[in-house]
Order: structure tokens, then C-alpha cells, then sequence
């Protein structure tokens, strides 16, 4: 691991801790614009500017035990051999009970960590919030590939287990196989997780966060900027929502600090991450 | 023409195609803040990072035939010249019986456009949407200016054809003289349009967007940002509404791409132009 | 004084006017991201591109008389002295029975003007549009800073005359006192003003806008961008609601043009204020 | 005139001043990247950042008389008309025997003034510094353009008047009508200079620097950068040298500030008008 | 491959051609700042605005013959895929008796090229211009990245054909390794070529410049900047001495567009293609 | 003292190092662009990207001992307060009989630390590597200020005591100063150092870099740049000439990166550190 700026509050030893935040600077199979390594420890440094007590929910990150264990060291150029030592991580950070809160990079990394997750959570269910399907069943002939990793999540996990929100662009095999397979909320986020709350409720539940379910009018700092997406506002209260649920691990991942001068993308990525720990570590 | 990156997915000849993409690299008459002229080719670059299948809409852009011609050689510093070149383009493309699809450069390209499109189909209608209403009779001295395009249209059309949307800024002139002669729709977008649609149907209609219409969240990158615009989300449902007209042309003005790192603005044009083929070509 | 562009317009002496602006800017005590020191210039240098008509009023600002008298000079890396300049100058406005209108720098700067306002209009109200409460007793151990200022501001004129709007972030202990002492509004702006209209008819009344009350999407060149705002639509309605109400004093503050290269925090403050003066100034 | 920002130190009124700056913000005949008319404002505004006194001189601007008149108001996208407003002001300086010093803008709004300056100097020669040869015949169709300047300025003045200083791009056209008609100094500037000032001692003499003399790293924030430059010390030189002849006109031209956020090329610019006005206002 | 915007007056066709020109967007392997995959159609793109003229060597690029293939389709985070594709169209170039000419990406794109030139001219030397020797035998663990790329040429080639210029950055091991095993120039470029010239004259010669062998004030844009380079000036003088060698291969690499907004870096990268175009095309 | 990243390779523990680096992320006395308060953290950053090893030096930072303690935990807006916590800190260093370097922030905050030195090593020479004097008497009535931080160290060592490098920009008042009490070099720094040499060995030297000292060119992150600097090379040189020399106390300043998106202002200050711990720490 490579240590760094922690996430604030986040002062904790790991022996004590319920959740342990980790990062992946990896961007090797991003297509269109890269940059989403420098993401964890941007989301890093700008969580020192924000409070550690949430006003939404009335509860502040020093009231509960987390830390920081710093980077992954990626392979660069090598993608196997960096799934295979963030898998590590995670089965590591699993192991011993607590949750894994991981900051991307780019979205393939998710894939190892719901592995693991779903390895000692049977039953998984994954909500997955982004402006993409992420779907393909490979990319320029890749089969892992940021734009293929939950159709990944679907052939391990079953699609009737994946839950997507605010999905606004794909193909249209994407679109098919998911009217077939997978839980597929088009546009919507908050309502649509409303409505499946009770069908998840007492299920294990991992929780994805593409950057870019936001409009990128609230989140510019990402790779593949999407029009017509919802606001922060809404993505906040969608995640206060977890805090019924039996959550065992959390992502947030493609932001891409050199996209966005005024640093907000990466401040709503710090604030949606206090807003989870909140709302998940009791 | 100049030849470039073409839009995405119009690899087609020129014969076969429906619509004839174009781009008009002028911004000589912008008094604020330059550089529209960068806007034809930047949207085309971006645009391969977008989907050619909408899910807005479920259809694909590799289903319609289109074609992109480049750029119009435009001449520095000399308005009359360079428009007389747009406006034989424009010709050449409507007497072909294709659909012009443009991309600007400031608005005043829009006009000699507009006027090829009125010469060929009488009783044109323009859909006018805009941040500003651009009525003025003269602007700093000059009759043909980006300030003055649409009063211009309406001298040509007659105000009564022309529909004007999203409208938050002007002088008392202008809204005077859009409250007696043009369809003037301050602030509202897609409302004022479905009220407006049953009134045009079976007309030729010619679409003019500037790209400020979006809030400047929206779109940051063009040259006199106004705020309190509508969203993203707003307009592309705007431009799905234009499957019911018979659109005869249609332009896109205004994206200054050096004011927006993270390219969203451009994105959001590509994204729009995308839907405006899906929906008028047939 | 120090001179520079002159906010639009603002052509009259200072004899004939009804509303004198001034800068103030420093930004010593700004913790996180430093720049608003240049934002009163950036606001006047983007007022030219905007109309001195309001489309929202059908008012023109040459239809009023204001002067723009340029910046404080202030001591740079000297809050006392500094503070001190910004009180003389506000109370030579006020004893002309002109209206301060002030461009930040940061929100400390409110501070003395309020002080001068209340000393001339005793029982005043103050409305506080903001993201962040600013109530600590003290921060980082000194108890004059932006974060402290309302807390300063309501040790004077008492909590109960204190009306915040649009808060979204605070720590707990500023959340109790706002909830014990102050009119205190979390994330709410429009509504809760129009709630609160009533109470205030007939009182002397001073607004201090800290631009992040907007979501860093509508302004995202501020010091402390924080995720959940309103929209400019929604400020701007709120700025014309001043209007049934007898407002002594303006500021508006935390524009830091160096996060926004689009410059549309500026355009937007400068929209503000543009509003502002039409709503207020009789 | 536009009122602004002045110069530095230029707090002299236009009856007692001995020079008068103006700026030219005009750049609509620029093919490549614009942005040169937010050249004459960004100069003075960073210019409050440099000393009033020259270490390398042993002057102080305090010790001359200077004014600053503003900007001509431009006819966006009407060069005719723009050049000769510039004419009409470059005419009254010259004819109250004052001294131009004038801010682009584009290189082609040197030509009026020049043109001015030989009307009331004859025997004019013409100091040329820059990257390129400017000596086309038309410029893609076009005989007035920023390319074309100093061939439209040797058809007038007499190429053996002409003296070319740091040229490092052109056609080979312009190669060849410099070897045959112009004073050309590829690549060298001090040296050069050096070497011609006794044959120029005595005669009215018109300095015109495009910023791009300099090499990109010194200057960035220009239209056409191109590598292989000199550095400002070489140009700051250069300029002292001045002290000794007879300068009845100055202009530095092509500062485009948004293709450098360090604003160098800026302060570049202001030292070096610094240098200009110790070294020949006497 | 895949197609775009030409590099400037590249119109022949690949059959007429002898050179031709081809792009790697390759970015995987760098481990500090990515975004030299945008290097390729950044070079091109800035090439429309200089000259195809050279004043250096008074030669024309319209009088020699050449094409640009466009971009190798990468295969993205598949660093042996992309590498194969890349050695493909080399061998294929090289077979048809052309001068290949490479704009990366990163500097790992070297290694196929080198390889199938080395095939083709047995004997074949490389010239190697570079701030970093590039000579570590693993890169965090990796046998085949940007910093290993001279050690696996020397691996093939033998490190006494292989030449490195400018060098000023590397390990205690890969200054033994080079002072033991290749023609090592620490910090100089013209002069040391000069002396190595009679040596190489009549051999297969290979030139690979990454571009931050030019110091960051004259090259910003790139991934790892190093201080103490030389000037652009230099490297041009030092790429026309090329003119007197066997050149059967080129490329340029490591441009990084994004951390350059003046867009110098990519202007100096086609500057130099020019001139070597120019000077070794017969 | 607040945790971070920590400088390249400094791992060790406080007591077993010869020398400590802190940051001071103060600005508050800035007068025209702020910003420096970031400059150790990125300092920091960039300085994973360059070599321990110096091929200038043939040494390598892993074979001396350092550490980096953080920054000092400023005083937002009260300079008294922070100065006195930068003084106690150094104190500690210097008692311990280690080398403090320091990173600035504005150059105010080397003034503690001379004191600090002065105070253990009576008969202290300071280096002073600067674009600007530093030696005003007040600035804008302040007498504590970056524009004044020479004068005042002159006052406690006395001028002849002071060696002043590279200094191009100053008030007519700070020339007659230097050249009446200080050693003062204008322009040079190579040639200048090294005829000082002699005088300074075997005297207690402190060295103070004003990053500002290199051109802006090669270094445009700063506050206030000025041109006609040397290059980033003479400048390494000349730290290498402290090897002869003891060295007891090192300052880098005015690092402000927000100005240098290509963050080689942050590289080249890492660069300087790197050899200036080289030289001076056995």
C-alpha cells in the first residue's frame, strides 16, 4: 500500500475499525479521456475542507471508527496483476468484518471487490449508480474493461440481483440484455431505490457509485461526461437511504480531478462517501 | 470545405445521405468573449465518446444515413464573404433535398441558413431557442451581428413564424418587439413547446439552438453565459418533440469550448445533435 | 480607494446616487482555497456582458442612480486594520443616506458593514443566504474569520434577528445554537423566505449573500464549494422578493474567480446584484 | 474610447503627457486561435504587479509624463470601419505631437497607426520584431490580415525602410520578397539591432513587437507560437537600445492572456512598454 | 487504424508516399501523469497553424512525398496487444521500402518499431533524444514500460549502437549500465551529435526524441518533467543534422496535451517532425 | 504540526536525521496573487515523480538521513501568530543540531527562521536567491511583509551580511539600499556565487530561494513574475556550489502552483531541494 493524505476523520488504527477506506489510482482501460487515478487522493485532499458532521443526517464521522490504509499499488500497463492485488485487499479488509470503502479509478475495479465481497456475502446484491449500463459483453475485444465490468458483476452474482440507477447511455444489446436480466431503472434514482428498498431489506448489499450517475453539471470532473443526469441533492438523499439496508462494502469511483478546475466533482465524492460511512457504520 | 474529424457514425457518401452535417468555424462578430469558432470541430471530436444509439429515444444512429462535409472555409475577418459561403452551401444542400445540420461559430450563421431554407420551403417557422433574444435592430452600429440574428429572421419570416424558448435576457426594445411580433416564450422551454407543437404541425420548420439556452452549468463553455436556463435533461426532451415536425433544417451555435475543461458543453451539443438526427431523419 | 472598471452602468457621482458600491478585497482569513480577493474586479469586468435590463423586473439599471466608488484598500495580512477601513467607508455611506452595495472578498468582510448598519438603523434584521452556517465561536482559535462571522453578527444584533437561508453544512454545535437562537433555514431558500416575508415588512433589513449558498454547479468559483445548493433561478427569484422589503445593506461575498473559468460565478453575482439594485433601490 | 483599468502610473492627463497609450482590442482576421483583444486589458491589469522604476534603466515612470486613453471601441466583425477609428486616434495623438503607444490586438491594427505616423513623419523607418514574416501578398484571399501587415506596411514606407528583427516562420514567397526588398534578420535580434542603429540615428523611427518574437516559453499566451524564439532578456535589451533614436510611434501587439494561466506573457509585455516608455520619452 | 484529422499537408496517398506518418495513443505504462494518448491528434491538430515551409533548411513539405495513416487502434490496458499492432503496421511500412514516422503515446511504443526496423537494417543504430535514460532493467516490476524501453533496445540492438542524448534523470544503475554499455551524453544534444556524426554516416540510423528532452519551460506538456533541458532552438539544429545520415526511422513521443494549455509542447513536436521530414526525406 | 504526504524518500525518524523539512503554507501578506499556501503540499506531490538519485551530484537522498515533519499549522489571517509558531519550530530544529529546510509559502516566513539561525549561529551569512529586492522599508505601511523580508533581515545581521542573486526588480530607495549595505548582484547568479565563494567558507551560511529567481519561463507558478530570470539549469548549478560551504539553514519559497497547470514551478523547486540536501547534508 502507499500512504498518503487519509480521508479526514480518518485517523483510526485498523484493529479498531469498522470500515477501512482504500484506493485504486487505476486507468489503464479507460477509452476516452484518463485521469481517474489521481481520484483517491484528490477526494483526499478537498475532504479536508468539508465538515465532519453531516447536517442531513445529524451524525459526524468522529462518532464512529474508520481508517484510511492508502493506495493499492497498481501494476502500471497490467491489469490482471492489479485486480488480482486489490482482490487481495478486499478479502484482507473482509476477513477480519469490517467494510471495504473503496475510491476508484476507474470502474473495472469494482470487479474484484464485489468478488470478494460476494465470496463471503452468498446472496449478494449490488446497487450500481451511473449514467452507463456498463453492460457490453466486451469493449474494442475486451472482456474486462470499465465499460464491461457489470455485465462481469451479472455473470457472477445472477443479473436478478443487480440493481442500476440513473443508467442514461448504452447500447442497445446493452438495453436488451438488461430489460431481461437485470433490476434496470433508466434516469431515475432516488424514487426507483425507494420503491426496491423493501425487497432488499436483510439481503447483503454492496453498493457501486459511478461519479457520473451525477449530471456533470455537479460532477465535470469524469471521463465520460453524460447530459441529462440527476443532481447532487438527489444522489445525497439516495444515499442517506442505505442507512436501512445491511451494507458490506461500497465503491465510488471515475473521478477525474484534471476535468475539473473547481474541484467539486471530488468535493461531492468526499461528501458522498461521509454521507455512506455515516449512514452504514453503526 | 475543410475537411476533419467527422461527427460520429457519418462515414456516409454524400449521395446516399439524408442529412448533410456542415460546420461554420466563424465567430468575428462576437463583442464579449471569442472563440465559437472552435466549436464545430470540438463537438465532432468529443462526439466519439457518446453512444450512437439513444436510449431516449431507441433508435441508432447507424440506422439513418448522414454525412459530415467538414467545415466551411470561412474568411477571416470578412462577414459578407463568409456568409455568402454558408448561404451557398446551404443552397446546395437543400436543393439536393437533404437536411442541412450545422454547426456553429457564433449565431449569426444561422441566417443565411435560415434564408436558403425559407427560399426553398415558403412559410417556414423557426423554433428560436436562445438565452438571449437576439432581436435587436442594430448592435453597436452593425445590422448583421450575433445580437441582431433573429430580428434579421423575423424582417425576412415575419415575426409571427418565429417561436422564440428559454428567452431570460434582453433590452426593453427587444422584449417589446417580441411581445407584439414574435411566439416569445421568457424562461420556459419544453412547456411553451408542447403548447406550441399542435399549431406546427405540417408546416416546414427550421430549428436554430444556442447552446446557452442550458443554465451555464449546463453548458459553461460559450460565449455570454446567462443564469436561470433550463437543464440538459430539459432540452433533449425538447428535441425528441421534433419527431412530430416536418424540420427542414437545423443548427446548433455558440459551444466556445476554451471556457470548458471538461468539455461537457460540446458533449451536450454532440448528445443533442444526436437526437435531433434521430428524430427528424427519417 | 482604490479605481478600476466600474460595475455596468454605474456611471453616476456619487452626490446623485441612491446606492454606492464597493470592493473589499481580501481573503486573509479563507482557510481552504484562497482567490476571492480578485473577485469585486472579475464581477465588474463580466457586468459588461450582460444586460442593464431586467427581463425579470422589466426594470433597467439606468433608470436608478448608483455609483461604484472601487476597492477598500486593504492591508494585506492585516484583519484589524483592514476591517477598520471597510467600517469607515460603510459609515460614510450610511450618514449619506446612500445604500452600501459590497463585493467580497471574504464573508468577514460583512462584519463591519453590518456593524455600520446596525449602529445607523437600530433593530436591524440581517438575512444570510449561505451553504454554511458560520457560527463557531471561534476557528482554528481566532474569533474573527469567515467561518465565525454570524456568530459575530448575531452577538450583536441578537440571534432571534437573524434569518439564514439555504444552509447545508455546519458542525454540530453550530447546528444547536442556530437551532436555539437564530431564524435558521437549512437547505431551503425561496420558500423559506416567502415564509418569513411577513415579519419582516417595516424593519430595516441588510442581506448578505455568500454566493455558495448556490450549488457549486451554478457557482462553482468559491472557496468552499459544498454539494445540495439552489439553483440561480431560485436566488434570483429570492433577490426580487427584497423588493416589498426596506433593505439598508448589501454585500455579496466568496466569488473566487480562479476555481471557474467559465466565469459564470462572477456573471451570476454580477446577475445578482443587477437584481438587487432594480428590487431595492427606489 | 472604453474606459478601464490604466496603465500603471498613468495617472497623467492627455494635455501635460508627452505619450499616450491606447489598446486595440481586435483580433477578427485571426485564422489560427483568438483571443488577442483581451490582450490591451490583461496587460494593464497585471501591470500593477511590476515596479513603476526600471533597475535596468535607473528610470521611474513617475519622472514622465504618460497617459492612458483607453480602448477604441472595435466594430466587431467590421475591420474597415475598426481600422479606421484606430486611424482617427493614432492621427490626433500624432497631430498634438505626442507619442502613440498602442496595445493589440492583432498585428493588423499596427498598419493605421503606422500609416499615421508617416503621414506626419516622412522618411519613416519601421522596426519589425517577430516570429514571422508577415509579408504575404493576400492571406487566403484576403489583403488586409495579420499575415499580410508588413507587406501592406512596405508598399507604403518602402521595404528598404523595413527592418525585420527574430523572423523565424514565412512562405517562401515572403523568404524571398525579404531578401530582395526588406532589412531581414532571421532569428537574430540584439545583435542585429545592434549592427543597424547608426544607419537608423536621426530618423522617425516606428517600433512594432509582436510578443511572439519571444520564444513560446516566454511568451505562451500568443495566437502562433512558434519555438525557437529569443528570451525577454534578449527583448529587454533590445529595447533599451531604443534610448538612442528618434521613436515616433510604438505598438505591441498579439497577447492572446488565455492560453497562459501564469499571465507571463502579460507581465512580458507590460515591462517591456515599461522599458519603451524610460527609453524614449525623455 | 483509425482515421482523423491529417498532419498538415500530408494529402498523398500511402502507394506515392515515402514516408509515412503514424500515431500510437498509447498511455498505460506511465506512472506518473497519463494523457499522452492524446499526444497523436494534438500534434496534428496544432500543425494546420505553422508553416510547411521551413526558413532553417529552405525546403517545402509540399515537395516531398508523404501520408499520415492515422492512429493504430489500441487495444486499451493491453499493453502485448497494442505493442503487436504497433510492430505490424511498422513491418508493414518498412517492407514497402517507407520511412515510418511515429507520434506517441508513450515511449514503451518505441520498442516494436525499433524492433522491426532492426529487422529489416541489420546494423542499425538509435538515436535516442531524452531528459530520462530509460534504461532500468524492471519498472516497478514490469520488463516492458516507458522507463525500461533503451534497456530492452540495447537488449536487441547492443548498447554500443545505441546513442542517448540530453539525458539528465535516471539511477545510480542506469548510469553504470550506460557509462559501461552505451554512447552516453549527459546534458548535451547539438554539440555531442556533432561529434558522433563521422560514425554514424553511412549506417542505418533509428531517432527516437521524447520530447522532454527539451527543458519543461520550452515542453510543459508532457508526463514527467525535468529541469535543465535544452531549447527548442537546439533540438531543431540538431534534428537538421539528420539530413546528412541513413534515417530509416522516427518517432516522437511522450507529448501529454493536457498540461500544456498554450499548446507549445505539441507546436514544437510538429515543428521538429517538419524539419525532420524536410531533412530526411530525399 | 499537520501529517501529509511526506517529501520523496524522507522515511527517516526525527532522530536520527540530520536535517527536517517543514512547510509553511502561509500567503497572507501576498499582495497580488495568492496562492503559495499550496506550495509545500505540491512540492511534495510532484516529488515522487523525479529521482532520489542526482546524476548532476552522483549521490543519492537514500544515503542521508532527513525526515519531513509537515507543515506548521498556520493562523489564518494573523501573521504575528503564525510567525511565532514558524520561529519555535526552526528553534527545535537548531537546538537539535539539525538542518532546518523549509518550504515556503510567501517569503515572509523565512524572516523566523534567519532569526532562529541567527541565534545559534552568531556572524551568519544569508544567501539570497530572488527576481525582487525584498528590501523596502514598509510596504503599503506594513513593516512585515514579503516586499520587506530582506530589509528586516539586514536589520538583524546587518547588510553586509546579506548576499544578494538574480535580483531584476526593485523601488529606486531598495537600489541605493543594496548598494550602500548589502552585497548586491543584479541579473547573476552562477558567475556572482562563485566569486563569493572564498569569502564564505567557514562561515555559518543560511540559503533562501525565491523561486521567482529562475525566469518565468521556467518557473510561471509564483506570485509575482518577472522576466529576464536565469534558467532552471544555472540555478541547480549554483545550489551544487554549497556543497563547499556550511550550510546551516535552507529555504524555498513562493512556490504557488495554481498558476502552473504543467507543475514544473512544484518539480523544479523538488529538483533544488533534492540538491540542495545533497550538498549540504554529509
Amino acid at each position: 500500500m502507499e500512504p498518503g493524505i487519509p480521508f479526514m476523520a480518518s485517523r483510526g488504527d485498523y484493529e479498531g475499525s469498522r470500515a477501512a477506506i482504500f484506493g485504486v489510482p487505476m486507468d489503464f482501460t479507460t477509452s476516452f479521456r484518463p485521469g481517474t487515478r489521481h481520484g483517491p487522493q484528490r477526494i483526499r485532499q478537498v475532504s479536508v475542507g468539508i465538515e465532519e458532521y453531516s447536517l442531513h443526517q445529524d451524525r459526524d464521522l468522529r462518532e464512529i471508527t474508520f481508517c484510511d490504509l492508502g493506495d493499492v499499488a497498481v501494476a502500471y500497463g497490467n491489469v490482471p496483476v492489479t485486480l488480482s492485488r486489490v482482490q487481495a485487499v478486499a478479502d484482507g479488509v473482509l476477513a477480519d468484518d469490517k467494510l471495504p470503502v473503496v475510491l476508484g479509478g476507474e470502474h473495472l475495479i469494482s470487479l474484484p471487490v464485489i468478488g470478494a465481497a460476494q465470496a463471503r456475502y452468498p446472496g449478494l446484491a449490488v446497487l450500481h449508480f451511473d449514467a452507463h449500463a456498463d453492460l457490453r459483453d466486451d469493449y474494442l475485444g475486451e472482456a474486462h474493461s470499465h465499460a464491461t465490468v457489470m455485465r462481469r458483476v451479472a455473470d457472477r452474482i445472477g443479473g436478478r440481483n443487480l440493481y442500476q440507477y440513473g443508467i442514461r447511455s448504452g447500447s442497445r444489446d446493452e438495453r436488451e440484455y438488461a430489460e431481461r436480466h437485470t433490476n434496470f431503472h433508466p434516469y431515475e434514482v432516488l424514487p426507483a431505490l425507494e420503491r426496491d428498498l423493501p425487497a432488499l431489506e436483510g439481503r447483503p448489499v454492496y453498493v457501486s457509485v459511478d461519479i457520473d450517475v451525477l449530471d456533470p453539471a455537479y460532477a465535470p470532473g469524469t471521463g465520460t461526461p453524460e447530459p441529462g443526469g440527476v443532481s447532487s441533492r438527489e444522489l445525497l438523499l439516495a444515499v442517506e437511504k442505505l442507512a436501512g439496508l445491511q451494507v458490506v462494502g461500497f465503491d465510488l469511483v471515475e473521478v477525474s480531478p484534471g476535468y475539473d478546475p473547481s474541484e467539486r466533482t471530488a468535493v461531492a465524492a468526499a461528501a458522498v462517501i461521509r454521507e455512506a460511512l455515516l449512514a452504514v457504520v453503526k
